[in-house]
């Protein structure tokens, strides 16, 4: 490859990554104003995230499609195919922690429709599964960002807490159920909500385990965290 | 490029559509068997469905490395290449399926410890859902075996219903747990197996549109079905 085309390579796919993260800049605000609109019953936000998801919809296309251009008109080399390939993954995974955040919106809308003053208390839960989400999604785009490998072990090490917190929560919400029938169908709202949550965690952990696959060039997806980490370790 | 690799590249091409209709047909049987074990509380069929889905994952790796190899080697042209792309997304939503069988095997075996004689007519719902799941999954996969475009809107209309066979599990399911409070847990596995199997009718409503997609080359995944149908159907 001529340095000129090599040049115009590296401007394209540094393009492309910077539209990563304004996806990911985009999703991470929707994540944030979803729990915010959850917390506060702000129905303004929670409208907004509604009514904004279609742009992250609409950058997952343009992405797709210049990768697609990419690699047809520049034919790039293993390392190169590999991280556009990375990149064409991240982008679902962003677009479905839209549709998450989405759906929390959702939620939010059908518990200030539904609510009273009562059970106040259970929110406070879903605020700290929502901070520790978010946190964790910030640091894995940060990791894709740097592609810096021990950064997105860190990152995905948190899905295991937040599955933790998400049992506690579901627990903590049948409890109140069998107590009180009647909060039966908003102890559900929640529990989907909280759901919706865990599952965002789920979509950042497998960006973090791309960004650790690209790097060390090992499929570490269907490993367990031990392994994952001692193999991002190793030959250190 | 000359006939000889052409030939080549087309032989490669076949053989990892062949590993995909493999690794469908294995998730399909999963997603079968998990209903199954779930409605006669077949605990050796859950535990093998949670045992094999190693399976799973070992061909969405090996297929996607092959995807990635054939790109690297033969650079294919635009329409070879949205082939391989979309293989790639195809097998990721595969993988993914397999993992929400693995959840209703695994919610078979939770309901199978804590299960009495009574309830048994819930099964019933889930039953039918479960089969219409199979159903739209076996459908949208044959779609991709042929490429067939009508077919892939056929398959993909199924989600409205499937997700209004799950609303109305989900409020049987609620009505139950208000009448006798003791249910909830019980209630709540079942509504988590049911929720699985709404989110298998999302992932083959994918696949559904990745054909769609491209073969009619253009993006649908984030339009409204009516949309898509009308898209997909002109210039016929």
């Amino acid at each position: 490859m001529s340095a000129h085309i090599s040049q115009q390579f590296n401007a394209e796919l540094d393009n492309v990554r910077n539209q990563v993260m304004t996806m990911g800049g985009l999703v991470e605000t929707h994540v944030q104003d979803a729990c915010t609109a959850l917390e506060d019953g702000n129905v303004q936000l929670a409208e907004r995230i509604v009514e904004e998801d279609f742009k992250v919809n609409a950058l997952e296309v343009a992405i797709d499609e210049q990768c697609i251009n990419i690699i047809a008109r520049r034919q790039p080399t293993a390392g190169d195919l590999r991280l556009v390939m990375m990149i064409v993954k991240t982008i679902t995974d962003l677009e479905r922690i839209g549709d998450e955040a989405e759906k929390v919106a959702k939620m939010a809308l059908a518990l200030e429709k539904a609510e009273g003053e009562d059970n106040k208390q259970q929110y406070i839960e879903i605020r700290h599964l929502g901070d520790h989400v978010a946190k964790m999604l910030h640091d894995a785009l940060d990791a894709f960002a740097r592609m810096d490998v021990e950064a997105a072990i860190k990152a995905a090490a948190e899905d295991e807490k937040i599955d933790q917190e998400y049992d506690a929560i579901t627990r903590q919400l049948i409890t109140r159920m069998m107590e009180d029938p009647r909060s039966i169908q908003r102890g559900l709202n929640v529990l989907w909500a909280a759901r919706a949550l865990e599952r965002i965690g789920d979509h950042a952990k497998n960006i973090s385990e791309y960004v650790i696959y690209l790097v060390k060039g090992k499929d570490v997806r269907h490993v367990t965290f031990e392994q994952m980490k001692k193999e991002a370790l190793e030959s250190r």
